[in-house]
């Protein structure tokens, strides 16, 4: 179902009024859609109709039942209500979408073609909807990526191997997503970009922001080669929670997690976690046992994670491809199904043999940042292959490289 | 059974005679005993005696079936078999034992006491015996113990956790078994031995040597303060293929094998590998993913074994003693079942409370090293604890120690 644009301006909204992965809202956004939902937040008084009581049959001589039906349900408290309500009198959803528009970016709902499925793995803690910034399909790119995540405070061992294993990971035509913090998350980030490749961050804060703001120049670099994303409306400010919960995403859109340094006790184990939980392959990179940098690594990977040393050992996992993305059998799409642009990078390509980014960029007469987005999601959909720094057009056409990876 | 002196004797000679762990030798001793297997090797003619011809049927038109029996058993050679006469005619067991002797050593066969009955794992390739130098009943220890084994080559880091390890182990009661070599098995002897510990060097070579000559003054203090063990006769020495023979015992005699570090193929992994193909557990220590050092470990680690960081980990795994020694329900051996040196040192600890080891020798009128292994064995026999530093009374008498750590 496609989604209309008053659903997408109320879940636009949304995101405004209550925090990200707020199971509470997710659960009425289900049961009233978000229009509703965010019209009912805006009647002060009507509790009842938000959230209507589950039929009580109470017991005689139960001297704790309630007297009267609770005013709000259980678990929700009426500070967070309220908070809810006040937010909804300030949200200015039009001028946000406006605003991420001028910047070229735009926000992806449940239900539009670019939005990643999987995330529906979140359940009610799913995002109500997605800001991004970039020049990429969403989803084409998430079928095919890995998060690069760890400590913000890393050694110069924990950088160079989180740098080496996202290049590794761009050579091999996969994703690389990672939190744009400080440390690993930067290194990745860093890694993927300067392979050539292709990195999503997703943020805590707005995608119009830059946070921590010493990595603006690097963030900017993804919104133009890369992706931005994340569940706060532009403006919105990172908070510890907002970290927190943000990571979920990072577990949900990717295929597995890669933790390579992290302390006991660190956010990037929730990451990791998350993934487990989440049925999505969990791994870590060991270190000296002499490392307290190392020591939460090595208590995943005493436990539920898998040791990793280098890209391939990951891509050997993940590849793999299970639930995700069911081994294909034949296009994921018809080349004449492809949107205009993407199939104009596609017809850019020579007949035989491989192109480098820049011709292919030239003969499509698109930025080459344009181009190699597209590329990327040609590689999702299994059109094309990178082969070191140029592009082919895979070999057997009726059969996508994904299904070389197709799970058994 | 009790081994005669015949085939104490008879078995001596043979480890003169056959390389270790010849499975050929094994089934030939188990078929006619040690002392007529040595005699039938005297007797250079007779191979029909020595290896019977299994009963053949030949069936009419198989061109392939030989017309007469075969000289040799099939995969014995009649090089192999020539050594083992020429050889035959060159053994002077009594001189060697003689020779041990006056170092204070024994020479062991199964059915003694202190043999290590775990080493019947290893079937046909179990040792026909195996020489012994220092204070220590082999038995009692082994059921004791871990191995840490590693590259000769090794960093300051791994040999800095080896002995770190080693020192961790040895505080806990367990003794550090390794194979002398330079690198991570110095390392975790050392470890051992500076914890006050104990410690067993199996070495690739008669008893009286030492090999590297560069250990000799370790490997010295080992005979005084631990065991030295091999399989070979006094004045043999190492060879390529008896280094790695000898890690099949180190994998057999232990509880679970640890890898510090190695490479890929190192003789670390094959000691890990016959580990695992035992029963026993294999650990590894994981290290930089940038260490070609710690890329075997990595290996392993992505396979068989279970990754430790610390010795506390090492004896929750171990501890869980399994099929080596069954959860007990009573002391092993009744006080006065002890040998008369043990149960003097049990009887110079106090009745409550813990007490040093120079206390305990000097009343038990002991020599430190001495004393130290009767303890060890007293805690293997769950009669004593140790302490920090000291040594202790178990409180509970009627329940040793090892109950403990019974399997579950």
């Amino acid at each position: 179902m496609t989604p209309t644009d008053d659903e997408r301006l109320a879940r636009a909204a949304l995101t405004h009024i209550v925090e990200p992965g707020d199971e509470h809202a997710g659960r009425a956004v289900r049961r009233h859609g978000a229009t509703t939902f965010l019209q009912l937040l805006k009647e002060p008084d009507d509790d009842a109709a938000l959230f209507p009581a589950p039929r009580t049959s109470p017991k005689d001589g139960d001297r704790r039942a309630p007297t009267r039906a609770p005013e709000t349900p259980p678990g929700i408290g009426e500070r967070r209500l309220a908070n809810w309500r006040r937010r909804a009198r300030t949200a200015t959803p039009e001028r946000d979408l406006d605003h991420v528009a001028r910047l070229g970016g735009r926000f992806l709902v449940p239900g539009d073609p670019a939005w990643p499925r999987q995330l529906d793995d979140l359940g009610d803690a799913r995002p109500l909807g997605l800001w991004c910034r970039g020049p990429a399909d969403l989803r084409g790119w998430a079928l095919r990526s890995v998060a690069v995540v760890g400590a913000r405070a890393c050694t110069p061992y924990g950088a160079h191997t989180a740098a080496t294993l996202a290049a590794g990971l761009a050579e091999r035509g996969w994703v690389v997503v990672s939190g744009a913090a400080f440390g690993i998350d930067g290194a990745a980030h860093r890694g993927a970009l300067a392979g050539g490749g292709a990195t999503i961050a997703v943020l805590a804060c707005g995608v119009d922001g830059a946070y921590p703001p010493g990595h603006a120049a690097l963030i900017n670099r993804i919104a133009e080669q890369g992706l931005l994303i994340g569940e706060l409306p532009p403006g919105a400010h990172p908070t510890r929670s907002r970290f927190i919960l943000r990571n979920r995403v990072i577990a949900a859109l990717t295929r597995g997690t890669v933790v390579v340094e992290a302390e006991h006790r660190s956010g990037s184990l929730v990451t990791a976690r998350a993934a487990a939980r989440l049925g999505r392959h969990t791994m870590g990179v060991p270190g000296p046992v002499t490392s307290g940098l190392s020591a939460g690594v090595h208590e995943l990977l005493r436990g539920e994670a898998t040791l990793v040393t280098d890209a391939a050992e990951i891509v050997e996992l993940v590849g793999a491809i299970g639930q995700l993305a069911p081994p294909r059998r034949g296009p994921v799409l018809p080349r004449d199904l492809l949107a205009p642009d993407t199939a104009r990078v596609l017809e850019a390509l020579p007949g035989r043999g491989p192109a480098p980014l820049a011709d292919i960029a030239a003969r499509a007469g698109t930025h080459p940042d344009h181009t190699l987005a597209k590329l990327y999601e040609l590689h999702s959909l299994g059109f094309v292959e990178r082969q070191q720094d140029d592009w082919r057009l895979t070999n057997r056409r009726t059969e996508p490289s994904n299904a070389r990876h197709g799970g058994t």
